[in-house]
């Protein structure tokens, strides 16, 4: 039987895990794909570290970027992380030197992408990342190959699952944000630095992906984000109330010919799908044509899941499936339009504290009706103290920049006690 | 560029369909899979009916088993649909004058697919069909190839629109079965002789293939099959007021060394995520290691949902893509135990309509006792007319054997005025 060599680059937990499954599952992998995958080098910044696998001396690459070099090296597995540094010289290395890489970086497919795929395509070796994008959900071999057929319109859903359960908690267990927070960490869903799980740029990352397989586009920066760390227990509340969840959700679609790539919090109805996926799930919403909507959901990190991805890519090459790294050959992609999100339309929740006292009513609603953004639901609160009000208001579908322009106009007015919430409602 | 000779037999909505999609998408699916798609002949039963389509007369065969002798067609896509005759005769001869096969017919696979795969194997061709499970889900390559790295414990789902469309109309609408299969008739949801949807035959031939997927097995008919024709409105509202949805599900499970297989009405919690699929919808949930859990859902049926699933198959033909058709060499399939549902366990649903008298309350809690089924929760309710009562019985968990033990026993009885009703719950 034919044998692929394989070099696995980072032996942090998901490169250990990698190891461990390889060595156990390699028969049965080598059955399936008509290949055997052999681990011939590892590598990481500290051979002598402690790590839940052991390996012959051998094996051992003082030098990790003699992996590119060494002839009988088939296939690099990088597992290094981040999108400058080791990793990218890694993965340029590799690539040029007609290797196979199959990677776990979404930060550096985010960034490099195009210039990776560019290098596979002409060496005609594969660039495989299943495991940047949502470990546990089979969701970019899906694009390629299970849902090839189709012409995709949207792509949206729950790519981050620490912003996840720290939104799902705060609803069910009624906690602030950094009590469930803390738990999270203690739980280990949440990094000791969680800055890029909740500000929105770890979505970004995986959407900018998904974006260019769904619509064979180049990747993109043109990216509204926001991320979940100004979401409160009242605004949990207050959705609740109108029969909304709060998701950190991520979105590419395409309006005519123009494309929209989105993150933010959004207001999703209590009875659809997504509002019920709940804790670290990840899940992917897919509109084609012909299939209508698919949704693929499964857990989105942790080695195993992860390892779940990096196995199917690799199972992939064993078995000589070569592929564009896209999808489709970088001179047929496509240079779209990529749009700011200030001429989307959307509803909105607005939530304002502010001082109880006569004519703070009437004005709001009166910078309202000059930005011709008009009023669907309106909720006023006493807040506890009684010396000011919350007061709610969801609005019908209006251009974004309309939206933002009410939030600066009424933040700059002496009744206004705390900085004004815009939450965007995906009312489909 | 190479190309692909396809010849498509079988031109009712799908082929249809398939046909006019790939005129219409030639080009693209070529620079997708590095190999044109061409279709070379058609063929049915009948020449000229009334179709959506327009063919040149040249690419009429009048015979279609001369499309498996034809030296130019590669690759034949069987749309006929039944088990038998002129199905059957057109893949064993395609597969063994070695022609790729695509095909979307279930009954055809869950009969005849362990033979068709060793002829298949043995000429070195193609046999896919991901069309024949779920259409719009893509189930089948994402077991064989983005889940190809795991263990799979159990299978399960929703696995038929038209059943699921019933149970969820009769539930939000609060009608009747008769009305809402006429309402789905009308709709095109059912057939008009909707038998195999609504006993449960539907499911089964889906669960033997996805079973067989999961497990590295061999096809096994040892599976329990229920349909849902004897669910009524008021088991409906039964389980709504405990807290329950019915769906009428598909499982295979591997439990210790041994597989059930089994297809019946099933009780499921309000708060899942199954339980909010309701419409048309099919959802596959797979249970595996390292993945955890999975869920796929998506459109079931329908030419377009169905196109997309064809298309799927016939590019990963154009790729070059030989793999088995069951995932691994027929050699390395196993025969494993496949148990009888009596041996499982589960809780249960009870419901008796029996006439109002004393000592009835007692006589059937006496039976439970006397079969060792304990009792989790009880409801008694007056009907309307005053003379009978019903009595709901949620039991704990109990082999199977025993819950149809109790239900023989208490039919017997001359207090009961109606067949009683057992229904199994999923408390996972």
């Amino acid at each position: 039987m034919k044998k692929l060599n394989i070099a696995i680059i980072g032996l942090g937990n998901i490169g250990c895990y990698l190891y461990k499954y390889l060595n156990k599952n390699k028969f049965i992998l080598a059955k399936k794909n008509n290949c055997i995958p052999n681990v011939l080098y590892v590598s990481a910044r500290n051979r002598k570290k402690k790590r839940i696998i052991q390996f012959n001396k051998k094996k051992w690459l003082s030098n990790y970027l003699d992996a590119t070099k060494k002839k009988e090296i088939d296939l690099i597995v990088e597992l290094i992380g981040g999108s400058e540094g080791a990793a990218k010289k890694l993965v340029f290395a590799a690539l040029k030197n007609k290797k196979h890489v199959v990677t776990a970086n979404k930060a550096l497919i985010a960034k490099y992408g195009d210039q990776l795929s560019k290098i596979a395509e002409k060496n005609r070796v594969n660039l495989e990342f299943e495991a940047s994008v949502c470990g546990g959900v089979p969701i970019i071999r899906s694009l390629k190959e299970g849902l090839i057929a189709n012409k995709i319109n949207k792509v949206f859903g729950i790519f981050n699952g620490t912003s996840n359960y720290i939104l799902s908690s705060m609803d069910k267990e009624n906690k602030s944000f950094k009590e469930v927070l803390q738990n999270a960490q203690k739980l280990g869903y949440a990094e000791s630095n969680p800055t890029s799980d909740l500000n929105g740029e770890d979505v970004a990352a995986k959407l900018k992906i998904l974006s260019s397989l769904c619509f064979n586009s180049f990747l993109n920066d043109n990216i509204h984000v926001e991320g979940i760390k100004d979401i409160d227990k009242d605004d949990i509340n207050y959705a609740n109330r109108l029969g909304y969840k709060i998701k950190l959700l991520g979105y590419a679609e395409l309006i005519g010919k123009n494309i929209f790539q989105r993150v933010h919090p959004t207001l999703i109805r209590n009875s659809s799908n997504v509002a019920s996926i709940d804790g670290v799930l990840n899940a992917v919403i897919i509109d084609g044509n012909p299939v209508g909507q698919n949704i693929i959901q499964g857990e989105g990190a942790g080695p195993a899941a992860t390892t779940s991805a990096l196995i199917s890519d690799i199972s992939s090459i064993l078995r000589g499936n070569i592929k564009f790294p896209f999808s489709i050959s970088n001179k047929e992609r496509k240079k779209l339009n990529f749009k700011q999100i200030s001429e989307r339309s959307f509803s909105a929740y607005f939530r304002f504290n502010v001082i109880d006292k006569p004519g703070v009513l009437s004005n709001i609603t009166q910078v309202f009706s000059r930005n011709r953004v008009s009023i669907k639901r309106l909720v006023q609160d006493p807040n506890k103290n009684k010396r000011s009000s919350s007061i709610i208001i969801i609005t019908h579908p209006t251009k974004d920049k309309s939206l933002n322009k009410i939030i600066q106009t009424i933040n700059r007015k002496s009744y206004v006690k705390k900085r004004s919430k815009l939450i965007r409602i995906n009312d489909e």
